[in-house]
């Protein structure tokens, strides 16, 4: 099969063998996969990466030794998998198992290939009504709306995302249902316009200061700076929640953070089902959030556009 | 008046003229004062500070002119001092009014002089059986218990308290008793020694990964990489309570925060009622924590004993 291989800050095409599945896991055909911010940074270095990387996609199962009946069904993952034998796993939450492996992130091969491998215990079926091109934002929608999950939003707060990339795009859409005033601050016109196309309000970064302090912030940026910036914006005992993943040490003005007694909640992975239940009833559309596709050979072309600053959603057709 | 200036990182006594309180108002004769980790950090230019510093003290009312009836009252002071008409100090938190002055740190001279002015809204009354010296540890034991105020503390938690200076030792002998596990992690043995015997579990910082990791974390190092360190120590979805400031910017593993989903919380100033009602009950004793005390002349001698590491509280007696 053919197969993406990130290694030494650079990529290449690799013939590999298809996986064999074992008893828990199943063979999935990789359908349509997307290139996230994170996969940017896995080339870039991040976590010392090297390998297939790619972990957001809809797939088919081919087989599944212990599964049949999921054969031909059409398929999105979580992407921690767990040791299954440790006090985290045994509650539930491979999320944070400590020697958990990643699937396109760390010890697990993505899907940037023809097939991968999925645990059982990863895979949720894809709605019938719900397209391969809306089923594929799951795993970054429910990142988004992992926010809600964590703090309780209330309706009445004065809310904002900083970041008008796809992760701060989907949390404007999806957390809006929660905090109908929340706005969404960012630095592209097009961008912008998307969540204004679905009542959102939206502001450039620069003219947020007339709009705060915000009680609670979505750091979004994907930026080493975008916390300090938050910072300026949010009022005191207020909360940011952070998104960003850098590669880089942030350099953080703590006094700030003490002297306005701010709370900050780092925020990572969330719940695919509730993900694909916005997705199915509509709650988001993540249609205009699609900036282009490629097929699986102009790979490298698609990682270029994905780079570009306020670039959407690129995606890849795998088959 | 015998006043201490604090101006280009350097200290002077200076002769000025006893304030006049206004109506709401009181002028104190400062009997005893202390000198806190951040007068340190004033002194080296911390919130480019120049005047008289000095926040932490109990003495005498001499003058009040709305309050006739304070006059020989032995009192403590909260050191925030709000503009008294904003949405903040309406509300009742002048902690956190945008234009506060904060007294010994920012726009209001402190307790380092003979005497000083105090907004009648501040003063706490010193109950009788608590005597001077242990009054005067009100405002950073008010600090410390800040932590129960801001996070909900459970019997059962793993928590700890990182740092055994001044701060960490008042935090842990306080909030043991929501905790009675804590553990509390230094450097030092005799700071160490001082919680032992109050039944505090103690530990040296290297060997806290043996006792980890913490659901819930204290960092009062007052150190720069205090927080990187706590980040070691904490669980995955665990809280930190962020006590030091430091005047350098941070540099902080945002990707850790963000990845194992770890909540940072702000926390500066307490609540003073508390904070007496735990010295006067007994709750917490901090006689142990004086290591000297010095007259208002040996104020030089006093600042370098206070800057040694590991150095437990300086007392200066300014009358």
């Amino acid at each position: 099969m053919r197969s993406l291989v990130f290694e030494n800050s650079g990529m290449r095409f690799e013939e590999r063998a298809k996986p064999e599945p074992g008893p828990g896991e199943a063979l999935v055909r990789v359908s349509l996969a997307g290139i996230c911010h994170t996969d940017l940074e896995l080339l870039k270095g991040y976590m010392n990466f090297s390998g297939v990387a790619g972990h957001e996609f809809v797939g088919v199962v081919e087989a599944a030794p212990h599964a049949a009946g999921l054969v031909g069904s059409r398929v999105v993952a979580d992407i921690n998998i767990g040791c299954g034998s440790c006090p985290r796993c045994y509650s539930g939450d491979s999320r944070h198992c400590p020697s958990r492996r990643t699937l396109g992130i760390q010890g697990w091969d993505g899907a940037f290939a023809q097939y991968l491998l999925v645990p059982l215990a990863n895979i949720h079926l894809v709605p019938k009504a719900l397209d391969d091109h809306q089923a594929v934002f799951a795993e970054l929608l429910a990142a988004a709306l992992d926010v809600g999950q964590q703090v309780h939003i209330l309706a009445g707060q004065k809310m904002a995302v900083l970041g008008d990339g796809k992760l701060g795009l989907l949390a404007a859409l999806g957390l809006r249902h929660a905090c109908p005033g929340l706005v969404l601050l960012g630095k592209h016109e097009q961008n912008l316009a998307i969540a204004a196309k679905y009542g959102v309000t939206t502001a450039k970064v620069d003219e947020a200061e007339y709009l705060g302090p915000f009680d609670l912030l979505v750091e979004a940026t994907g930026s080493p700076d975008g916390l300090n910036q938050a910072l300026d914006l949010v009022r005191p005992e207020g909360t940011i929640v952070v998104k960003s993943t850098v590669e880089a040490k942030s350099s953080l003005d703590l006094a700030k953070v003490v002297v306005n007694e701010i709370t900050l909640v780092g925020s990572r992975c969330g719940n695919l089902n509730l993900a694909l239940k916005y997705l199915e009833t509509g709650l988001v559309d993540a249609t205009d959030l699609i900036q282009a596709e490629y097929p699986m050979s102009e790979f490298k072309e698609a990682m270029t556009i994905a780079a570009r600053p306020g670039a959407l959603k690129v995606l890849v057709r795998m088959a």
